[in-house]
């Protein structure tokens, strides 16, 4: 597929459609960042999109995204001055001018974010981000895995407020500006991992604005098509539809500035087997609950739910009794699933007893991240 | 009095019993802060003291103070490290650099923490403080009252993270970094307010470090002379005993960063009213409570807790069942019974729902500030 060279405000529908698949029940509510995104690209006009191995080894990129809960972000919308000011505040603290956006997630409102970051600041933005997917916490990024410092960090509200973070290690900068975020009402934005050209080539997954583009449109072709959008989406993830029915129970809560909970899906026919999602902002763990509790996926692959009949995306904040929809599993990026890998973002981490469980094949996994 | 032009190890005993008995319960205990202010001074020399009046317009002068709770600062001791990276780490984002250190409070360990930044830094230290006294908010200062932003301010923990924080007002300095300073373990260093001398000429008040030394002096020589310490305190304060009794009962919380409480000290005869003392960090408010209620002092004014017998200052956290106390009123720098001032420190803003008490007559308020 032809990956994204520039995004125009007819772009964001399908990218953000996109956006919101990837990111696996979290990010955001997609309908917010897109209607942003359009707003920033009609008033700047379209942005330049460079491809991960095209990028200058003396670029340097500044990743941006919203932190928070994504229940509040619905209700507290950011503002144009506080994405600049995050990214602005970070690069006169290092004394390194922006060449470049990146986005920190693939995944809602922070694939959307940094396009509206870079039309404000006439910037290009890099076609990868920096985790193949949306995960719950700011460390949880590929750099870390390289053993890349996150800080200094910026961090901004939109009263006016902001912080600069210089920590020890990048949970510690998850754990002090995750308490800023609170203070700051729950969301934030943040820049963090800004890092040259050529680090950042090795330590992201590239081509994920364009996988979020070619998601949204294979969503619109389906249907226009009148073939089934959940087949096209998982076939365009490399990955399988692991459970439809209709959600029987959803728990919800913001804690500590996550929406957690736990959502049931029922079979349609209502008898047989139960799915039960758990999610910290993301989908964690997907379980089959029949005579004995079998995992069927679970981070860092992704866990995707989707309206059975429309395939649209449908966030962990958005889930209600009764909906009827699919769960997908899709393989994560291949670094995920090493050692490291999953001690950052493995089912232990998140307080689960379960080994990682992974959906698909690796050859499927290699093919995804070289397309 | 002759004030102070130099500190060296043997002045630091009086000097911390002074500024616990100007800490009005609060600052942490004396003890940590005068080991670590005699080691300091034994290493690089004694520190000279400038001032207020002497400090040069073109002065930056840095403040620099431990925030958190008195009761964790007992147990978690900050480093020498610590103190130089929060000032260095301010004076580097500011792009000025120091050339005095001040306390940003007049109290326990925030008298004497700045010593040892100035020793370690071999920079001159400011006879004032910015708030006459110990408050237990940040923004408690008199720069608040003149508009002065406390930003941007440095944070820095034992274990190497540090943040800078930019606010809209105080208020939003105290909160973040109040924040900052629970999840680095409820204690930290900060340097905040930091300004050029001819502000801070007119926004400090003078002569504190000096007070605490005349106030220990006091103490010393009354125990000497075997007249009645607590006598001496009130004359050197202007301000008088309010209550002589046995603490009957102490509820002592830690709670967002404060210790939180109230003690209650019943006659020495076990008959009569008694005086109910509420805490957080420092003694807001000294309440008689018999028949009928009534205030005796209140925040602005300082309540001073000491050892009837001995006139060793009792902090909040070590308060204890038995102990036979005096406890005093004295007046506060006159600026704090501004209408401002009541607002930004008065017993409403703490949740009491009482007008301020003041103790003792304006006349000898004023002479207060210009010994």
């Amino acid at each position: 597929m032809t990956p994204l060279v520039r995004i125009t405000a007819e772009d964001v529908g399908p990218l953000a459609r996109g956006a919101a698949i990837l990111g696996a029940g979290g990010g955001g509510d997609p309908y917010i960042g897109r209607l942003m995104a359009q707003q920033a690209l009609g008033e700047h006009g379209p942005v330049e999109v460079i491809a991960l191995d095209a990028l200058p080894d003396d670029a340097m990129v500044y990743p941006v995204a919203m932190m928070g809960a994504p229940t509040v972000m619905v209700e507290k919308v950011p503002t144009t001055d506080q994405l600049a000011a995050a990214v602005q505040a970070l690069a006169r603290y290092l004394g390194r001018p922006v060449t470049h956006i990146a986005c920190a997630e693939a995944g809602g409102v922070n694939s959307t974010i940094p396009i509206i970051a870079a039309a404000q600041l006439g910037l290009p933005l890099v076609d990868a981000d920096l985790m193949g997917r949306a995960f719950p916490e700011l460390q949880m990024v590929m750099p870390t895995l390289a053993g890349i410092p996150g800080t200094p960090m910026s961090i901004a509200d939109e009263k006016g407020n902001a912080g600069i973070l210089t920590t020890i290690d990048n949970a510690w900068s998850e754990r002090l500006a995750r308490s800023l975020t609170i203070d700051m009402g729950c969301s934030a934005i943040i820049s963090s991992f800004a890092m040259r050209g050529e680090l950042l080539r090795r330590n992201a997954v590239p081509g994920t604005l364009s996988l979020c583009h070619r998601l949204g449109t294979a969503v619109e072709q389906a249907r226009a098509n009148r073939v089934p959008p959940v087949g096209a989406v998982a076939a365009t993830l490399h990955g399988r539809v692991i459970f439809t029915g209709k959600v029987l129970d959803v728990a919800r809560r913001t804690a500590t500035g996550f929406a957690r909970g736990e959502a049931t899906i029922a079979p349609i026919t209502g008898t047989g087997d139960c799915l039960r999602l758990e999610f910290q902002n993301e989908h964690l763990l997907a379980t089959l609950c029949g005579a004995v509790e079998q995992v069927e996926v679970s981070t860092p692959d992704l866990i995707i739910v989707l309206d059975a009949e429309t395939g649209e995306p449908i966030t962990t904040e958005a889930l209600r009794f009764g909906q009827r929809v699919s769960v997908l599993g899709a393989p994560a990026d291949p670094r995920w699933h090493s050692p490291e890998g999953i001690e950052l973002v493995g089912p232990r981490y998140f307080g689960y007893d379960t080994d990682p469980v992974r959906c698909g094949r690796p050859a499927e996994l290699q093919e995804l991240t070289t397309v």
